[in-house]
């Protein structure tokens, strides 16, 4: 089946936001195997609209709408989308309750145009809306699937995740089920080419990579008659991918990210860690502090931008920082096992590197990042050269320090 | 006149990344004046795309397309416009010898394909690309002006600000020009109530307002037939600005964010600022450091996540953290206090929040920011709450802590 996504507003037109909700849907719908040809955007102007959604009918079994929904005169998709199938607006009395009961909640006056949202197609779906006053339509006629969807994110993933997804599910002959397996400590090349011949062979269950910033993402999806079918092709596919890539992988749950999983480990083994930040000036520890409830773990962290602050903070030695500089295996090292010192805590991560747009040489280029993990009196370092401007150097940087973190913490479990 | 946006990728159509170069393009055509009025995405697919253009071109001036200039097989954007425009490529010998030049300089090897990119639609004009291997092109008819530009953002953006901008600005009878000033410490529609008046009357110059995290841009754009004479017309509104929001306003140059006043500001007075962060572990402190040679000013900083580390590090009494809390304006005040004689800097700056989703009361809610900066023995506290999820209040935390930075520096300065 096809589907195709027809974003409205005046605001993506002249660039005020980025549109994420394109990109949130046709993610998954690409998920449910659905193939997707056309993403337009137009403003809030109901000639044009009319327009593209007479072509979209013509083109696509399923069209999806998002914005424009609002209580204003502005907002007219709902009005266009009714008129291009021929049906008329009625009041759903369940929607006007909700979005008396939405606003009177949160303390704010109904206006008459209020009102405006609880008018749906005669015969539609009706998608109630926890998080706003617009609801969501889905409205069917023999050949197309309509669906509109409010604009703001907070209002159209959870309307898109809980009845959407399912809706869009059903209307295939199969069942569609995917799973996230997260693997850091691996390129995307590396992890592809690891897969190629599972990639080149496939068709049912299928592997797909997503790059992220130092992290690849495989989304495993199967297709079958019942969920319980799918997730079994899915199993063993999942299994090959733990042989391949084993402690790579640090989750196969989808909304795990990578400082979750670190900060999991450290709950599970009752570990402390610090953090001694150079180039990075904090954004390690504001990544782990990130999650909630790491406050057992993680007590303090030390931005230790200059020499001086190092030799204060973290005992790194004036010779050390004479002899082999700031960015230097010599000095990452003692930058962690003074931080786990000073913080009297299990594991230090120290990060120190030359971020650029200046400060680089020849033998320390821009880019050029150490780092290094105190583990309970072992020390691990590493040397990583990264592309990019000033903030993608600190952001990879950080993305590294998780991955060497974690492995730091498996290599003290196991032994 | 009206342009419209084509972007070609599968990448979009799967939701692997999100379209960024909308965005940014269509912000720029929206300062020039153009009318957007269609952007569409569709995959590297020949039939599709020429479809699209053969309408694009019924129903728009002017007509960028960007994405799917590369050196494969898949990439197809090139041809394809060349064939709807009926006109053929030709080997142009510069882009030839640049792409040589690109390559070589990286080590990297040149295989056949690459040549491709050296391929030109006869009588186009060509726009060099220092940062990759696919030069820009604009097609002219007697109708449509057609952009052809490469998708990755690094190399989309300088083309577009130093070739495309100019030529889409020379195109049309008037020139236009902007120019943002930038505010902090006032919400959007605060700052939209000060300026209606402005809003409501304006014709010729323009003022349009930007919601940023705890910040406002105000867009200033004049047409007129020379650029010094757009910018006499931006002046006295850009003054009546000022006048109007006086200091709130940091910056009237595009390019420089708020960490970056603020590192100016520290440059020019020579003064040291440390960070004590509780609820935002460290981001406060790498979104300064995110600023090339803020190193003279900020030289180490504490994350002090725990109470024990409140004490330990800043020296804030077991009392006041027992009496009223980690989030507290007490606990605060001390944070800074204890962060600068710790650090010996002129200033501290110190955040403690619940920034949730668990330890909100009904005293002390989920979002209650409480914030302090120390400036050369006088203390600025600031108490906010901010509604959104972990992340988000962190965020506006942090830009809120920039502003009473900057506010602070400022009042030390006059008095």
């Amino acid at each position: 089946m096809t589907v195709e996504l027809v974003c409205v507003g005046t605001e993506l037109l002249l660039g005020n936001i980025v549109n994420t909700n394109a990109a949130y849907m046709a993610e998954k719908c690409a998920m449910l195997g659905l193939s997707m040809y056309y993403q337009s955007v137009v403003g809030d102007n109901p000639e044009r609209l009319k327009e593209l959604l007479e072509m979209a009918k013509k083109r696509s079994d399923i069209i999806i709408l998002c914005g424009g929904l609002g209580p204003t005169q502005d907002d007219l998709t709902k009005e266009t989308a009714t008129k291009v199938t021929g049906k008329t607006l009625v009041e759903d009395a369940q929607a006007r309750q909700e979005i008396e009961t939405f606003l009177t909640k949160r303390g704010r006056k109904i206006t008459e145009n209020n009102w405006k949202q609880a008018l749906v197609p005669e015969g539609s779906k009706v998608l109630y809306n926890p998080n706003g006053t617009a609801p969501g339509i889905i409205m069917e006629d023999e050949n197309t699937q309509m669906i509109l969807l409010p604009g703001p994110p907070n209002e159209l993933i959870p309307m898109f995740e809980e009845q959407v997804y399912p809706y869009l599910n059903q209307l295939q002959p199969e069942i569609i089920c995917s799973k996230m397996v997260k693997l850091c400590g691996i390129g995307e090349s590396a992890a592809e080419t690891e897969i190629l011949d599972l990639i080149e062979k496939q068709d049912n269950p299928t592997v797909a990579p997503y790059a992220k910033t130092g992290e690849v993402h495989l989304r495993l999806t199967a297709r079958a008659e019942s969920k319980e079918k799918a997730f079994a092709m899915i199993e063993p596919l999942e299994r090959e991918l733990y042989h391949r890539f084993g402690s790579k992988i640090y989750t196969d749950d989808e909304s795990i990210t990578l400082e979750m999983a670190v900060a999991q480990l450290l709950a599970k083994y009752h570990l402390t860690v610090t953090t001694a930040e150079s180039c990075t000036g904090g954004l390690l520890a504001g990544r782990l502090i990130n999650v909630p409830g790491i406050s057992e773990n993680l007590k303090e962290g030390y931005i230790t931008y200059s020499n001086e602050a190092k030799e204060k903070l973290l005992g790194v030695s004036h010779d050390t920082l004479e002899q082999h500089g700031a960015v230097s295996e010599e000095t990452v090292l003692e930058m962690a096992k003074g931080g786990a010192a000073a913080a009297n805590a299990d594991i230090c991560v120290s990060i120190s590197g030359i971020a650029g747009p200046d400060g680089g040489t020849k033998e320390k280029p821009v880019g050029l990042v150490y780092m290094c993990c105190y583990c309970k009196g072992k020390t691990y370092v590493e040397r990583n050269l990264y592309t990019g401007n000033r903030s993608k150097v600190r952001e990879y940087a950080v993305a590294s320090a998780l991955t060497l973190l974690r492995d730091a913490i498996l290599k003290e479990v196991e032994s």
